[in-house]
């Protein structure tokens, strides 16, 4: 049994968490923390955790609903730590000097330069000596780095959909440093925390753009994608020219990127067949990324870990077009951060996160 | 290994079983059948079902996604019939003369008396000899007759919501004859056939009431629950006088039955400590019947197999209202269909189902 | 053109009325006050108000996007008082003093008992003396007296569904004292103030009742049922008992109110036809309610100042079953607010409100 | 009086247009087609419709709910037809020997090039000499052009938003030929006919591309954004060169385009300001169209028939984004109907079409 914690629980990733775990047979949450409800216990805040019952594989249940949030956490082994920005480095040095191994859901360790962070993040990095040790925890692209790590980043919802899109094109050099990414979120993404944009009567039948000056998940997925092709082969020359534009969408869950980038000639353009065959090489074995022949939905993903990708090209223009869809708050936060734990601790990658999406 | 076929695997049900069993250690899907798309491969019917993967404890996937549709079923252990009324009868006799064990999730096995179903769904019953020894597949009021049946007839979602809401008060005769059951149902509960009421144009920011001249699920309602009044020591005299009355939501699944009657004197009143006592002692070892303590949300079933109940009493008028919710594909249909093969093979009750509900 | 001022103008019946005098020929508004909001411009709070047209018949447009908010009201004719209650009357007071008219959108006239209202609402009534001249603005109900008023209390929108269902069965006889009704609405209801229940993520696939232990409208709608008897000829001896749960439903807009009565024999029960002549004669010259042969659906009115009503038996029981719906904001809040307004000018009581809900 | 027939009024456009109509003070409608209801009342297809009042300006109602539903249209001044392509053409051609003037919904007669339009319907033009006089129906591009007609192509609801988006810069030479658009629209653009994908329970939490092997809306979006750079004196040699993927998301009405451009350097490139100012220079007195300041809501315009623009830059690229969006239903297809219908016969351009959209 490995003991985790979840910092700052009262969030929906910690939600999100909860019920991964609840189905996982080697982690035990044995500590919660949430600064306003310290002193409650984890199913008065959510009441439908009193359903929880023993999956297979159990002996113990992984989750106690009568467990007490606390304002500092127990020693555990591992911690989830769900706080925003800033706090969550300082929880992060604090787990880590006592030996807790920490998977960090927000963004401050997920950029190597400090620099770029303190220009997107607007105020100092409270721990930059980690930023070496960190690794950026896409399991699909530094599956190897994350299973000895100590610390781990736990990527963005939008770059997770992004980089995954991307990553094999210009692995295999196919397309150019132009590219567009048109993303749409579901609302959940925003958090738990009351905001007018995810008040139901704004949010409902409604579409809009935001963060158009610049969304923070921007410079992740410069960074990953500009590795991945260098780790490829085919270095971009100048950098990676990014427009990133996320959407809000009136669904709780999901996350579809639309991705455009002119191909690159090589001897000669590579048509549909050579993409398809690209992209299922490069994520062959994968349990989670499934390339698919037809444009993939959202709902396909539906609470569940799994990551759907369409590479086309509009033979019109001859624009690469890459769908990628998977839920924000599994594969985009909270399962891809069991993934990583399952990872670190040498259990089986899918432990806790072997179902469907539910559809319809 | 226990092997299973799903009949009409084309509907929703069909496609919730495959989300279920997809977790199942013990049941292997090794036939599928669908009139319309006999032929194709499962996977080009359903994408989503490329993401299959191992689940704990299993050593075979439970379902092949290039498993072939084909339009009769091969022999297997057991079956899952998922037609229409009337075609599921036939396809149910015809199962167990070769000796398979059947769950059928239409009405076509729910009523004891052939009258009462020929009167409701206005053709003759193809098999009546069979309802003798149908039994009516609500686990928590017929566990023990479940575990020995061949023939397992799958209650309806309305009913499956309703019957768990008012069995503990008639069983405690704590309640008169007289019941109202206002119940509001998810879209999917119309199945996958299209409508113009399941339009997502007309549906969306829309509700409305709908077989306002009579549901096909009062008489199954009730029929049991004058069973449980009469199992708990209070019949009803001239029986219920009940007014069932369905209502659609724009949301995908979720059941809420919100359920009034006059608390019937008995020595005194019982009062609201009384009413939650004996609705948890009548669910006090059940793992998918939650008797809570606050309102509860369909959402918190969302994709689970449990149900959530909320007994009050209006003081003002001396009424009991009883709210129960629950996600009408899952313990309303497929969810319950997996918890009786669980029963009558003999495995955990919870195999398949042990999962919380997707939140938020 | 009779000046009017719109007190807490950034509330959803603030920007309802809005849209509502946007159309009118003789109302202009002149005066928006809004305290968390004061010195800006009325389309930085709501940027749509750009769109802003000469409607038919005016000459000037009704609403001036460039508008700035106050914290205190311009001296206008007529107010429409948008804040929460208690400060509703106070407000409605000091302007009657300066010779306002009001339409008050609080619950803070509409009870003529000040007890009941203390009981309800919590809180000593701040101008009680001003009770006796308010009147319920439910217009179908109470024409002539507002004609007339300087005071109109706009009913709830609970209210105003569950009102008009039942007041010709009250009225009439037909149905006895044993009242339920199940409320149904839409979450705009709850308001542009942020919380947990409103929030997307939450309300979204969901449904629940709320204000189990006793919602605000109760007294309300009791008040005018007992009252619609009365009026007609059938007083109800010792009250109404009335249950009434609200249900929270995945949509912006809409109510739909289900009310369930027996029928009460005359000289002998009323029949389908008889219950329908009922509610056509009653309703018979309302240019906004509508008695209809098949079940309403809530999208009918969506954005329209519209009501219908579908009255029919459950045979099996022989209680009488009514739904009825509209649009929370609109005839259930500033559409009314605007009849009253209308009735109080003598302007056509349609003026403003003629358009047809948007479907789909 | 100008009488109107309503060809095919079963579908959404045709409800729409009686919605809109509904509050003409010019228009009546004498005369609606639906061959699979031929016989029946429009109220009995559209019970809402037993709502119509008088509006401003009437003497007598626009709409008569008792109004009966022909297979053939009776002779009336002006038609509007919602028929699929090709039988839209034929119908087009009928009523214009018979001196009706029309406005066609369809597909058929946006195109000026015949051989485009065989290659994207994928059927021989039925009436090809009547292209010449057809005029697109963008009213924002052809004004004067419309008012003589008497065949007006109605436009396309990805390609109202788009051309309305782009037109600004192309006219004014600001960007290249290279150009991406990420349109986004709700459900109800795929009209009344059932379909799977837009089944609510498949719809609903879902987003997904479609048409990804190419939209037909694309070549009607290249020749009026090609005429309209070569109006504004910057022609684009070699044409455009388009990307445009539709995406599915889950609400009823509004579709917002997303557009990218590479800035083309004049003398220097432009900023945001330049833009802002080309972009309210060009829409300066258009009652329809607005140029805001901040990202465009698709629920501002809901139910209503106004667009909202915004474009800006993206620095870090030096590419020029803009958001664009209105109703589908509204200034994509049956609002913009009328504003044409209503230059075709003088009367004031927003007659009939003043409301706002309705919100939240």
């Amino acid at each position: 049994m490995v003991t985790v914690s979840i910092i700052n629980v009262t969030s929906y990733t910690g939600l999100e968490l909860l019920r991964a775990l609840s189905q996982h047979p080697q982690f035990v949450v044995t500590s919660v923390t949430g600064r306003s409800a310290a002193g409650e216990r984890i199913d008065s805040i959510f009441p439908q955790l009193c359903a929880t019952t023993l999956a297979m594989g159990q002996t113990t249940p992984a989750i106690d609903p009568s467990l007490i949030l606390t304002e500092e956490p127990a020693q555990t082994d591992l911690a989830f730590v769900c706080l925003p920005h800033a706090a969550a480095a300082e929880m992060a040095a604090h787990l880590l000097e006592r030996g807790t191994k920490v998977v960090d859901l927000s963004a401050d360790f997920r950029l190597h330069d400090v620099a770029t962070y303190e220009q997107w993040y607007k105020h100092t990095h409270p721990v930059p000596a980690l930023l070496e040790s960190a690794v950026y925890g896409l399991c699909e692209l530094h599956r190897e780095r994350i299973r000895t790590a100590s610390l781990i980043a736990n990527p963005g919802c939008h770059a997770t959909t992004s980089i995954l899109a991307l990553a094999p094109a210009l692995a295999a050099g196919i397309i150019g440093p132009d590219v567009i990414i048109d993303s749409k979120t579901g609302i959940s993404g925003a958090g738990r925390s009351l905001t007018l944009s995810s008040h139901y009567a704004e949010a409902n039948e409604d579409t809009s753009a935001y963060s158009v000056s610049g969304h923070r998940h921007l410079p992740e997925i410069t960074q990953e994608l500009e590795e991945a092709a260098l780790a490829g082969g085919h270095p971009i020359e100048g950098g990676l020219r990014l427009t990133f534009l996320p959407h809000l969408l009136p669904m709780t869950r999901g996350i579809l990127a639309t991705c455009y980038a002119n191909l690159q000639p090589g001897q000669r353009l590579p048509d549909a067949d050579n993409v398809r065959n690209i992209y299922k090489e490069y994520y062959a074995d994968e349990p989670f990324v499934h390339v698919v022949d037809t444009p993939p939905h959202t709902k396909w993903s539906y609470g569940s870990n799994h990551c759907f990708i369409h590479p086309f090209i509009d033979t019109r223009t001859q624009r690469l077009v890459v769908l990628s869809c998977l839920d924000n708050l599994v594969k985009g936060a909270a399962g891809q951060a069991v993934q990583n734990a399952n990872l670190l601790y040498g259990f089986s990658e899918t432990a806790g996160l072997s179902s469907l999406g539910v559809n319809p």
